[in-house]
């Protein structure tokens, strides 16, 4: 028997950022304003973490300097700003091993089987990695990756009755742009009210679906689903607003109930912790194994508050910690963006020009 | 013998920031946020400390979410961001005398003679109270205050031969006033060569009235006062451009040579330091007395970076220990500017509306 399966290249890297939310992001910045290079893990498939899942488009307050601006202003005013040093990023991947090599760096694995070796890593993982909510149905597990989906990107639409679960954005675009592609038999769009929560942009769109019969809504509860003799989706059962149990037909589920975050594998790193969130000291904000530092909502000292603000000096000191590491032997000196020139060499700005 | 001298009302407050930097500022902000008002000194004439007085049309970079921003913007976005709290600010006073009183309160007095008592202080004086720089020459002390001057405004300049020395803003400005007022005899601006550093506008004014000769530009460095027998200034001696000492007539001089840091009378108030700065606990960002906190580039901790970061993290978590002392008994809970509508009714604003 020949093993046929290619392993994927490992990436060296100086530091590995585990969360691609602000703190992850700007702990980029500081890493590459010290000439430290990074690569970036995310298990969403997009950057911003809660900040975008939770506040796209809500204001936030108390960013020193921003008097508001919303989780997605804030998220692309941080991309702005690591633009000149264009980490590696890597979306959709969730960072399921770590361990030490022998020559003291980091081997870090994802489920997809990517690989890092990094000199040092940073855990930016906020609440945990977010996990799509799962349909709590019997039979939902062994019909996963067929007819049931959690992403889009994985549902065969073409001559399908699509039924399309969730009330909020995520759901309302599905709904639009399945129906939109007019490849499948049809698509059904089920909440527990007749009430969607997305831009208004996407809610006009999907009313003139509706209007033009593309897209119908079923209003009610999942209760069963409802299979065939040899184990296919039929429908799905549900408990509608009056009450009364009925079935509507689908042979494509897409459930679009929101994300919840689970810690995930980082509880198993061997790292000290405490109430589930990774113990750091107050200087380098490294965890309990020297090179791995933890910064934003999951780490914890004496008189932690869980804001950006913190987040964001933490990401600073450890970046120092981490570029003595990165570069032995070599004293690490504060400069300042306004007046350093190696500073404005790394950020590829020009200078100011003086008398 | 009857003393006349009416004594300053005292200004209570739950806190006294030492400082209008940035870092002062967002102290305000954080402190307005957990319900903590606050009253603010600082020894210069306006907000924004160092970042305005060395920064204030410099490019920064690394403010998380501000890719790039002047000391001035940055310090008018923090002046938007606190507008909620309006805290009493007090500019041009220096806090000279700090002491404990009977009832665990600070009892705090400027040079001039204002007084307050607050429940908590946080000395947020960056390196210092910035100090006009002093001309270093024979007899200049006796003639502060009456002919000698570092702010224009204590100058009489009425049918005065008015001498200006600096080539920054502050002194091509003030030569631009006094000459644009038309009220003193002469107005003669001396720098060490005919080059000034300001703004385009103030550039131009200054120009033109040159051209009109209503001020003259004179080119060297201050050697000696001339003073009549009686000890009145007369002009100054200056070394110019051509190694020659000539005089320059003045019966009045306004000294702009920019300013210097000097940490002060905080260095007299017990307050353990170590190398100029003030030693703090990374929890509450205290100093060795309860209630008094230091934040930004006056502390010390191990890991201390002296960026805007830091401090503004420092600030947040001052902010919530000087709360539990102003607040005695109440849990300080964290709460979100993005959620909590106790923070939406303290910052003025009005929540999103929800579906």
């Amino acid at each position: 028997m020949t093993d046929t399966t290619v392993p994927s290249p490992t990436i060296e890297t100086d530091a590995l950022v585990i969360g691609a939310g602000p703190v992850g992001l700007f702990q980029v910045f500081e890493l590459g304003l010290l000439g430290v290079s990074a690569q970036v893990v995310d298990a969403l498939p997009h950057v911003g973490g809660q900040c975008v899942e939770l506040y796209a488009d809500k204001p936030i307050y108390d960013v020193p300097g921003l008097p508001v601006c919303s989780g997605r202003e804030l998220v692309e005013r941080l991309q702005q700003q690591i633009r000149p040093f264009a980490p590696g990023l890597h979306l959709g991947h969730e960072v399921s091993r770590l361990q030490r090599e022998a020559n003291g760096r980091w081997l870090a694995e994802t489920g997809a089987g990517l690989r890092f070796v990094a000199k040092t890593v940073f855990i930016a993982a906020g609440v945990g990695a977010f996990q799509p909510k799962r349909l709590r149905l019997d039979g939902a597990e062994a019909l996963q990756g067929r007819q049931l989906h959690y992403q889009p990107d994985t549902l065969a639409a073409d001559a399908q009755q699509v039924l399309i679960i969730g009330g909020e954005e995520a759901a309302v675009q599905a709904a639009v742009e399945l129906a939109g592609a007019g490849r499948a038999a049809s698509v059904t769009l089920l909440h527990r009210r007749d009430a969607f929560k997305a831009p208004a942009a996407w809610l006009a769109r999907l009313q003139t679906l509706r209007d033009g019969d593309a897209v119908n809504v079923a209003v009610g509860q999942p209760l069963a689903l409802r299979l065939s003799a040899d184990g296919a989706l039929q429908g799905l059962d549900i408990l509608d607003a009056d009450a009364q149990t009925r079935t509507v037909p689908a042979t494509q589920l897409l459930v679009r109930q929101g994300l919840s975050p689970r810690l995930g594998p980082i509880a198993d790193w061997g790292l000290a912790m405490e109430r589930k969130l990774l113990t750091v000291d107050t200087a380098r904000f490294e965890t309990s194994e020297p090179g791995i530092h933890a910064v934003g909502d999951i780490n914890t000292y004496p008189g932690k508050r869980k804001l950006l603000v913190s987040g964001f000096h933490e990401a600073t000191l450890a970046a120092f910690a981490a570029a003595e590491r990165v570069f032995p032997g070599q004293p690490i000196h504060l400069q300042y963006t306004t007046t350093s020139p190696k500073l404005h060499e790394r950020l590829g700005v020009s200078p100011p020009a003086r008398d």
